[in-house]
């Protein structure tokens, strides 16, 4: 392979490694936006948390874990033995087909790692407590992870029996989404916001300047997302894959803001943010392998999906601040479908092996993040006093108020 | 061509396109962080709908309504018809000399679609209605900017006559400047901005350091949006033009920094903002053909044109709260033009074509969305009620408050 | 050279230009964040002069002053006689092996140079009065911060010595490091800071979501301050540069929110971004010649480094209202050290070279920044008056509010 190639697939893949680095700040802004001030501290230290010891993990195990055929190199769970070194011609075109090197590679897979867990913490704001937190996001994304994405990406049962997910609808979104889903239903829902009836109150965000900014930026790390999925900068596969990517989000989020509208008559500011993300987790298991006109709409029935996903966990009684489940598991598991459906892969067969993957996925990332926080439950215990939760957990946890200079509402 | 070359010059089209989409998070916080907090959500929604619906329209039919040279792929104008694709050869280096590939070409072409929308967003701020902006945007993003687009750049009567626009100083913040004229004058004032002797308010912005990370995110973006008008990674072309970019940029900002503090005697830290965008704005059309200290110049002269430029549309009677037209259609005007003085392509006939190119766009930006807006003033009226105003577009339109726990002042 | 690899090479060293310009965006944040709303206007003021001014000075004669070896191209000093262009064959692969053409170069040397009065401006700010503030920058980032630059950089003395600063651990952190410890000195604390019996107060910040967004986009920036300072998109090179800053970063903050915890008992945000920041600025100096394991090491060590030296400035009854010392400063010398003790220079000879450099860097620049600024002090002041202090900078040297809408706590 010519060294211009080479060396402009390895700027491609950085470049969309260090887009989707840049998700986790829309995370943070997205997940402060929607939830309220006084846990504002609290959320940004979870999410800073999760960025730098999801990275130390992946590096410490879950590389190796996620991608067995790696054994030659000295491997990163060798890490007590310091000195570890990429395998040999990792580093070489003779890699990946030239598509990166060995650390590119590495790197671009821990940016992913750290994103499951980011999912889970949006949807357990307000009320769980950070020490456990940090013991599940610990756990979740130094095995659970890494496991369920060998079963695919590391060449496991799931990818001999043809499963495709191609930047992660399941294995990283829906990974990210059961656990979120377990943890909501453990945790129970905030204080007032649902009404002795079962009515839920909105309870609304602080700061929607942050939640919008935070959807761009995911916008912008899908990007890289999705760009970098396809492991080289051939170029017309990457043009491709950005533009099924973005035509499903700008189509989530039409449909989201069109369908909200009919059903509640309101010009509603999140719903459009959530369908823009709803758009973008639908395309992201087919990205490559949909026409645009297909990924308009996979994009748009993201965007109606969302809405009523997020009146369905209201109506389950369950508390999902930013709709993480309604946005990562619900359309995780349409994007995922969606491969049997539209594209080129569309066939009955490859319904059933999309069926598949969701399912083992699923029962996977529900018992282990149902076993973890079970017995932190009843250990540590997983949420916050009353007192604390009422008064906010940026006091309590932190001893500090996110924004000390301005004066706030009591609530 | 070899496969590096086209892999490297497609990489770098698709990194510019990422930048000149996070130009719309860098438009959103500038809006908003110098109108009234009363007014956010509304700003947000509208920014957010120009994005997704900016794209979508480019897809079914600007793309093709721009470029008419390449009917021979199945084109987006047969959206209707589904399944249509890249021409034979798009997708190879064949195509635009290998700078590129057709889905990367529309994709770029598309980010820039919605910028022409945005600008008139920040111009009609606090009291537009929502639903005729959303026709508004519809029409002028989807037929009037591909339309004078297409004169240049698709290689129509402008571009016969010689006239030269490299990255759109006309051809989008023109296009985008005249409606945001046309439409200030046809919605009136903001209810306080004059007073019955006709001298101004200041109606101070709610949250300027997002609108200076705006301004910030702005220039990042036009890393692509000029960078990226090279259409190829050239090395010598691209990187003069970014050299010329921020030249300009960084001479817009302190001549407007030091011109105001001349006229005003205040270190205004809005005027030095906006002097950095009538920097970039300028340089636009002519960021190819100016040397480094051409730039500077052209900077330094458009950083004192929109300090004037502001103080003309107070004079004028007509509100804007972002400065929209100064910085977007008065320094676009000075940056055409300014390609007719100085670079290597100056001459007396470069000014006429220039000239004329600005008079032509302005002629048809100016009618086009004369009628549009006059229709729907006539119909549906396009400025929201007293009331409303006052109390502010969040409330009524969107039911939502941006910043939930946050005590404000009243007015 | 192939045409590929050097397009290659150009567009990845002009992705690192752009990351290390929206680090600028990253100080601004993190700055007003940690510092009270009433000073918010001031710091992005400062902050947007210095990378407008910083551009125009490295432009006129920094570049030449700090790389002196291209005297044949007709150079920035002679910006007076205008026409100025790249030296020939600078925009060639024959220019710097193809790493880059000559105005990339420039220009991403350009965005380092404002770094440096970026650093000063968080540790003085909420007192310094802004005039003597830019005459400072002015003369720091002109002339003090190239001349020590290209001691190393330019092929100097320290260069000969055998001096190591892969990135500028010294050459841009210290160089920042050491003013700032000079400027906080001479203008001495904020009221209020310290009691009469010297124990320190903390004066908490005001927006800490901004204050994490800022290190969240720093990190981002030094994707590009570290990854291009390869000079070229070597592939091996480049991604290991990646993985040891980043695994550096994460390290550094998982250090000092650990130490922090065990010292403090208290889950501290802002030593957790500190940490991060710790362990960039530690790595920054070696981040080429060290493992992925070393890389850990370093970080770790700075984040503990950074909670001590925080400590200490307390201690010393200096203040730093961002901790830009320790971070900059006292991290950059442990970087710069820690290229002696770890990594494939490691010797004691190295060690010797190293400390040799931290000690020329440090007394010429506490030198030059006691002169300028001591003649400032003794001239027109450097310190703003008391009732202004007590105001807010904003009201006075201003006439606005960052934040108009919002109700403040009085102090």
């Amino acid at each position: 392979m010519e060294a211009g190639l080479f060396t402009a697939n390895n700027v491609w893949m950085m470049v969309c490694t260090a887009f989707v680095f840049i998700m986790h700040l829309g995370f943070s802004f997205l997940e402060i936006g929607l939830t309220r001030q006084k846990n504002t501290v609290n959320i940004l230290f979870k999410n800073i948390f999760i960025i730098c010891v999801g990275l130390l993990l992946y590096y410490m195990g879950g590389f190796n874990l996620m991608y067995p055929g790696f054994e030659e190199g000295e491997g990163f769970l060798k890490f007590a033995g310091l000195g570890i070194a990429a395998p040999e011609g990792g580093m070489t075109p003779g890699y990946a087909d030239g598509g990166y090197t060995w650390w590119t590679d590495f790197l671009f897979q821990a940016m992913f790692a750290a994103t499951a867990a980011t999912i889970v913490s949006g949807a357990v704001a307000e009320r769980i407590k950070l020490g456990p937190f940090m013991i599940f996001t610990i756990l979740y994304v130094g095995l659970v992870y890494p496991i369920v994405g060998s079963w695919k990406w590391g060449g496991g049962w799931l990818d001999q029996l043809g499963f495709y997910d191609f930047a992660g609808s399941t294995l990283v979104h829906g990974v990210g989404g059961w656990a979120a889903l377990i943890a909501i239903w453990l945790l129970g829902s905030r204080i007032g916001k649902f009404n002795e009836d079962g009515s839920p109150n909105a309870i609304p965000g602080h700061n929607l300047p942050l939640s919008a900014a935070g959807v761009l930026l995911l916008w912008l790390g899908w990007f890289g997302f999705n760009g970098g999925s396809v492991l080289s900068a051939d170029p017309a596969l990457t043009s491709l894959v950005l533009v099924t990517t973005c035509l499903a989000a700008a189509a989530g989020g039409v449909g989201a803001f069109l369908f909200s509208l009919v059903l509640y008559k309101n010009y509603d500011l999140t719903m459009f943010l959530n369908g823009i993300l709803a758009g973008l987790v639908g395309i992201t298991a087919g990205a490559d392998v949909m026409s645009p006109n297909e990924a308009v709409i996979i994009g748009l029935i993201a965007g109606i999906i969302v809405v009523l996903g997020i009146a369905l966990i209201d109506k389950l009684k369950l508390d999902d601040p930013v709709g993480a489940v309604a946005v990562h598991l619900i359309c995780g598991i349409w994007g995922t479908l969606a491969v049997g459906i539209f594209g080129s892969l569309a066939s009955g067969e490859q319904f059933v092996s999309q069926l598949t993957g969701v399912a083992a996925a699923g029962v996977f990332c529900c018992l282990t993040a149902f076993i973890i926080l079970f017995i932190l439950k009843k250990t540590t215990g997983i949420r916050v006093s009353k007192e604390e939760e009422l008064e906010g957990l940026d006091a309590h946890e932190h001893g500090m108020s996110a924004y000390g200079d301005f004066r706030m509402n009591d609530h």
